[in-house]
């Protein structure tokens, strides 16, 4: 009798096996107990006789409640009318553990409370079938920059400084030193792009800010290629193909998650390869087109008008070519009109906002060198940034991908909060 | 003519090709020079001819100093007498940037100086060998739990307390709280087994520890994978498994990496499962007919005694079954022998130490309260933990793997500062 999960079952079929699993639901008449159970790599249904089973058996089969742990064994049995296929028709049971009550069995229960059991949360349906998809995700993007020839490398979470002041950033003592938490690993993928040619960080970084919108989280993990001799068009093509090859992986190995989820995935079906391309110019007109009085020429966007933007388009959109001003010390300007840099954001359908930012890297020693002065950057913090453009600097280009926002945009979530095991966010950090 | 990587070479044989290449020697006669390139994904010879290339070509090649970037051209031709096996016949260059003059390139270097140049040094031969080397390693992991079932889960890194004290903790405040950086994503991890059967993590694990050996990074990431329904015996034979995968890995995809590090392969060859197990009285023992008379049973190894053991064998040994005492408050007690824990060691060879820790985990809900109890842990700050024992516990088992000692293992390393991209140490914070 073979040990196996509930994911195997269709090669065991008419035959007994034994499955560890947990009871998350029981009907019951006077001659049948059907026993929803769940072992974390599936459901299936138990389905147990009365007068085929011994009488401890079922009476044991009584007992159990919800959450409750055992070993189930019986016979697979493929049946078309179950939602997966195939049922178990229970030999034997042996408790594990009879559940004390499930605090969050019964009632609707609001957010603050599924939160503060989040470890128990986490293992209803769609919780799971959540956590499942963003692990797919991940593994679409590295087996993609995988074939693509990319390494992977992982960059400091303590550092010296930011590039972008230390108001947001988390501090702490790092013995005699001060030590600020990474908000992005891209300024030493750019060193290793140098070492490695393309490269790729996939790490936490984090965010002090106080803000509470279904978009943000305090820790959130990000993906972030960096590449030797890209520049801004090759780096838009290689975030095209990645996402349509995350799409694709998803919807072919997460059919059942994307069931639980009820997921729209004619939705996903087109996230394919090229996306269009616009310009923030083009943007700012069709946002003064679309009676948005609020935003001018030089100013970034809010969330409503990413929305605004993406409503145009049934695939990522990306803005290109922002203002100068606006963005990052580090971006390469159009040298055709350095008003504006070689940059893009990649705006999500359906409301989810920006999931990529990307630009092509001042590669100039001297003009990165004016920035520093300009953003009062700390020449002996950021030394080792400029050399990077002493010896031997070449035309680059990079990208950061946020994967909580990625994942609510795939399982078409409302709040970013459910698409990480344990989130951090004001207010919270428990469990 | 297409743009290429050295990676890429061997299926353009015969073939024009450009290449973005950074030059790391030249060697030069009056009528040819040897232009020793690199572009991050391996090096190849260019061979430049006086009297067949333009007097420019052969005046642009001859300004180019160590690490100058180019545009190179040429034709692939087969070259068994090359290390790559293939060499560039240059048609023509196109200088990027001549590099100032490098600051790592002449003489030995003291470890201090280059670990303030690291983001330089990270391009050296060795260096970049062992970054992909690591890289490897994780892919491989990666492929072998993805293949097994398990789903990858990305624990908090910000938690509001810790189960070992705070005073080897990075300390932050969260808004109004105090929050502590993740020394192991364990205890999460055991939280998502209950929802996913077999996860894993892979992230940043942090130790404010004034230590100053060649085994500890301040900063280190670890592998920590936990799975529902494994004891004790299941859980060895993963990491035995898991281990023999990185090795066969390494051995088949990183051979010109092992070259440069100069590696013996034998010893990677002898990585297969099963690993020999010993139990904890039978290393006391060891020791003591070594002639060990500094510990005790009821004392943990040190390094000088791990390294002893491990000499006893040619591959990574299991030490099983430690002192209740000295192991961690969730451990599971031997059910014959409650004075002693189902935990392993794995031990490397070749002096490295332990590199892989695990046990099976508590099950019982009142004896791990009562190790609350015995650890003053918190009852407020653990109640979840405890929860995963009220609703449906069940046997399960886990270990970590400390990724920048197995890297320094697998590449035959002297220190673990070497492993990683940018190593945080004990007054080492920059770059
Ligand atoms: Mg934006
Ligand atoms: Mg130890």
């Amino acid at each position: 009798m073979s040990m196996i999960t509930i994911r195997e079952v269709s090669a065991y079929v008419g035959q007994e096996v034994t499955i560890g699993v947990w009871m998350y639901n029981k009907r019951s008449s006077g001659k049948i107990q059907f026993l929803q159970l769940r072992d974390g790599t599936g459901t299936i249904q138990g389905v147990l006789v009365r007068n085929q089973v011994a009488p401890e058996i079922w009476d044991e089969a009584k007992l159990l409640t919800m959450e409750s742990s055992l070993y189930v064994t019986g016979m697979i049995r493929q049946d078309d009318r179950a939602p997966s296929g195939f049922e178990l028709d229970v030999t034997s049971v042996k408790t594990i553990q009879v559940a004390e009550e499930y605090p969050i069995a019964k009632k609707e229960h609001g957010t603050d409370f599924l939160m503060d059991h989040r470890h128990l949360w986490i293992r209803s349906a769609r919780q799971a079938a959540i956590l499942r998809v963003r692990a797919e995700i991940i593994r679409a993007i590295q087996m993609f920059l995988d074939q693509k020839g990319f390494t992977l490398v992982d960059p400091p979470i303590l550092t010296p400084s930011s590039c972008e002041g230390t108001t947001n950033l988390f501090h702490t003592k790092y013995f005699d030193e001060d030590a600020y938490l990474s908000q992005s690993g891209q300024l030493y993928a750019e060193a290793a792009a140098m070492a490695l040619n393309k490269v790729y960080s996939f790490g936490p970084t984090f965010r002090a800010e106080k803000s509470k919108t279904r978009r943000h989280l305090i820790e959130f993990w990000m993906i972030e290629p960096e590449m030797a001799f890209v520049d801004h068009e090759g780096n838009l093509e290689y975030q095209e193909q990645m996402l349509e090859f995350v799409a694709q992986s998803v919807l072919q190995n997460c059919q059942t998650e994307l069931q639980t989820l009820e997921r729209d995935i004619s939705k996903l079906e087109k996230i394919k390869a090229p996306f269009p391309r616009i310009t923030y110019d083009e943007a700012i007109e069709l946002l003064h087109r679309e009676g948005f009085d609020d935003i001018q020429w030089g100013e970034d966007f809010g969330a409503p008008h990413e929305t605004k933007i993406a409503e145009s388009f049934d695939k990522p959109v990306f803005i290109t070519h922002y203002p100068t001003e606006i963005k990052s010390f580090y971006m390469k300007p159009d040298p055709k009109r350095p008003e504006v840099v070689l940059c893009a954001d990649l705006i999500a359908p359906e409301g989810y906002g920006e999931i990529i930012g990307g630009s092509q890297r001042i590669d100039d020693p001297e003009l990165l060198a004016e920035r520093y002065e300009e953003h009062s950057l700390s020449k002996e913090a950021y030394a080792w940034y400029l050399d990077l453009r002493k010896y031997g600097t070449v035309p680059h280009s990079g990208f950061g991908l946020g994967l909580e926002r990625t994942v609510a945009w795939i399982c078409g979530l409302d709040h970013v909060r459910e698409t990480i095991p344990f989130p951090r966010m004001l207010n919270r950090l428990y469990p």
